[in-house]
């Protein structure tokens, strides 16, 4: 049987679980490739914490430059992370010939166009369907199975972390801080949670989803990036009232050439399947001409969820290496020469529906003035909600907007946080519904 | 740019998707394949009905055998159905070196195991996304997604018609009859709707993924199968009391080699993601043992849907062509040699929950009758629904078992139908829930 040198680099926690798969599914694996997938390097500068992994001598080593120097390694598996040493890794691979497949988005979705085209220049694949959506083929999907597809949109829940905990927050009216907390003492947010909950890791997963499926470079650029920490149990409270529930979504259009690429906290109806996705699962809605929609939902993290995309990227390679071909499919779906700079559209010109809360003083006249600023700016309201709600001599006034444009919703939020019946700044949330559908 | 030559024979509704999509979405596949799709003849009995859709001169031919012979023809796609011309048009092409297409689930689940031999025979791919999920890309993720998983359980709505009668059942309270005549009406449903509504199309589907996700050959004859025409509103009703809902499942388990593969009606609790899943839509829930749960949700059926997915196929198929390779990845997921005839475990030995309504005369003591004849087939109660809704002079008892044993079941259902007390054949529904995860 032939058999296909790996080497691994990084064992931390979706390393390990690469590592684990490998080992211990190795006779399956073998079953359904045809080939024996050998581990020849776990290289990691931690080799002396149990990884609770039974290396063979020599395979656990403290030098990821000698694993990409082995002439003998066919796929290199980068799960170093960041945008480091793991660049230098990667490129250093490739330029020996050797197959790439990552999980690591914060590079991909950064320096991804320099990677693709490096993996071109020297006729190598360069895989990495890890790094979104863990479990959920979405990469696949977009780069094989939705090939006959113009799609339209995107809407992904791609953050495990912010889903959880806006779900908590919607089931138990615990405040953002506390929650947070509680999910870093579980283990569903890092000591650090900027990255997740200020919405950075779902905006990578999105720059790469959304070149896949346009045709365009990545651009994370462009991706406009909202996290979720300034939402309180309020906002969900009335979300609730008006039939809709708070997600963090990533969102791509395509709307005859007109791009959008967003991540923010979103209304949707409680009748979108993706209200109905809680917890640390993640899902995504692809909607193209032909299919229509098509929901992919799983663990989008984890240690063997990941580690499972890791491999079917492995396992894609090595049928590659077995027929004796490489780049069977582009890398970024589309041929090189189609690939397009598309500037994704700025955010001012979006158009959607928005919820507006202001904390106002209790007095006559105060819905009056605001929706007069309001009018002022061509934005016209669908429904207000104003509850005497007493808190510290200030009342919620909620309102729901027509279509709008968030330029204008920008400017008329400046005036009307400046007013002097207004307190604190007012919240904004866009809304998602069937409406705005491309 | 390299042309790949593509007959497609059948133009009902979903080969006119498949020409459609080929014609009008020519370009786009172009510049993610590389290579350009030419749609060299589509044939059909029927060459006089417009099918909307401007083929050049000598395209649209009424003789399929010309498409099967012709040299030029690269890929063969089958969309004529059933099990008679369209089996030997796929032999026929396969021994002239063509590679096939199908979305015929028919023919797969009930004469695969031949159309496969013969493929590996002549060394030609045998590709069939569509015969099972529509847009949903099923057969890919078992194949090549989920690769590294030993796959523990599927539990599918693999029938958008089926789903669509027992949704409305669900909202509206009427009739199976009623409901099917109006979706006979709108289309929903086919004038003879024995193959749907009595869960063959679903076993169909079922018997090719459990091949593919087992290991083994495509066991049709051994698939439990029992549809939704005896699921009454009643029966809805109280699934609802006791938070479950009605869904005809496709479940397919491996409990350590012990295969169950089965179609029937289903209670499922209101908690599981499937019960959420409504209308024409399906979708399928695969558990493997490094990704936990993922969902698949999509169209099942439909012109372009379906279409998507054969697509899918021909441009992996073209992808091979153009890198000078075949049969890149085993037809039914594992190597042949691995596959192995296992035998599906007998539904008499089936361990599950089930929902148990009797007509019983509404008198004194007949619940104690009842219970006793369960207790002396060793089934245990674990709830009891007796609600004094006179119909006909009989009331409806419900029970809820514990964990029972199908022959068990069986054996007291016919005793208890046979008591004087009862009226009627007793409905038996089983339930799946947390407690019955493999």
């Amino acid at each position: 049987m032939k058999t296909i040198a790996i080497g691994l680099l990084g064992c931390g926690t979706v390393g390990v679980g690469v590592a684990k798969l490998l080992l211990e599914n190795r006779a399956l694996i073998q079953s359904r490739l045809g080939a024996d997938l050998h581990l020849k390097y776990v290289a990691d500068i931690d080799t002396t914490t149990d990884r609770g992994l039974a290396f063979d001598d020599g395979v656990f080593i403290s030098d990821a430059f000698t694993v990409v120097e082995d002439p003998d390694i066919d796929i290199v598996v980068e799960m170093i992370g960041g945008q480091g040493i793991a660049k230098d890794l990667i490129l250093k691979a490739m330029e020996n010939g050797k197959h790439v497949v990552t999980a690591n988005k914060a590079l991909m979705a950064s320096q991804g166009n320099t990677l693709i085209e490096k993996a071109r220049e020297v006729n190598v694949d360069l895989a990495y369907e890890a790094s979104v959506g863990g479990c959920m083929p979405i990469i696949k999907a977009l780069r094989e199975s939705l090939v006959s597809n113009h799609i339209r949109s995107m809407t992904g829940i791609l953050n495990g972390t912010c889903n959880y905990i806006l779900s908590r927050i919607t089931d138990e009216g615990s405040e953002f801080a506390q929650v947070l907390a509680e999910a870093q003492a579980e283990g569903y947010a890092e000591a650090d949670p900027t990255l997740d909950v200020e919405g950075h890791d779902a905006a990578h997963k999105l720059a790469i989803v959304t070149a896949l499926a346009f045709g365009m470079e990545i651009n994370l650029a462009d991706t406009y990036t909202e996290g979720i920490s300034k939402i309180t149990p309020i906002d969900i409270d009335f979300a609730r009232q008006f039939g809709y529930r708070i997600k963090l979504l990533a969102i791509a259009k395509n709307d005859n050439g007109k791009i959008e690429a967003r991540v923010h906290p979103t209304m949707i109806p409680e009748s979108n399947q993706l209200s109905k996705i809680n917890g640390i699962l993640n899902a995504i809605m692809i909607t193209g001409d032909a299919i229509g929609d098509v929901l992919l939902c799983g663990h989008g993290a984890g240690q063997l969820p990941t580690a499972s995309a890791v491999i079917s990227d492995i396992v894609d390679i090595a049928r590659n290496i077995m027929a004796g071909i490489a780049r069977r499919i582009p890398v970024l779906s589309y041929q090189p020469e189609h690939i397009q700079r598309i500037p994704v559209m700025p955010m001012d010109e979006l158009f959607t529906h928005y919820y507006l809360r202001l904390a106002a003083l209790d007095k006559p006249g105060v819905l009056s003035i605001v929706s007069g600023v309001l009018g002022q700016h061509g934005i016209s309201i669908k429904s207000v909600q104003q509850i005497s709600r007493r808190k510290a001599g200030t009342v919620p006034i909620v309102m729901l907007t027509h279509h709008a444009r968030e330029l204008d919703i920008k400017n008329a939020m400046a005036e009307i946080a400046a007013l002097d019946v207004v307190e604190d700044d007012p919240m904004v949330i866009r809304i998602e519904d069937e409406s705005n559908h491309v």
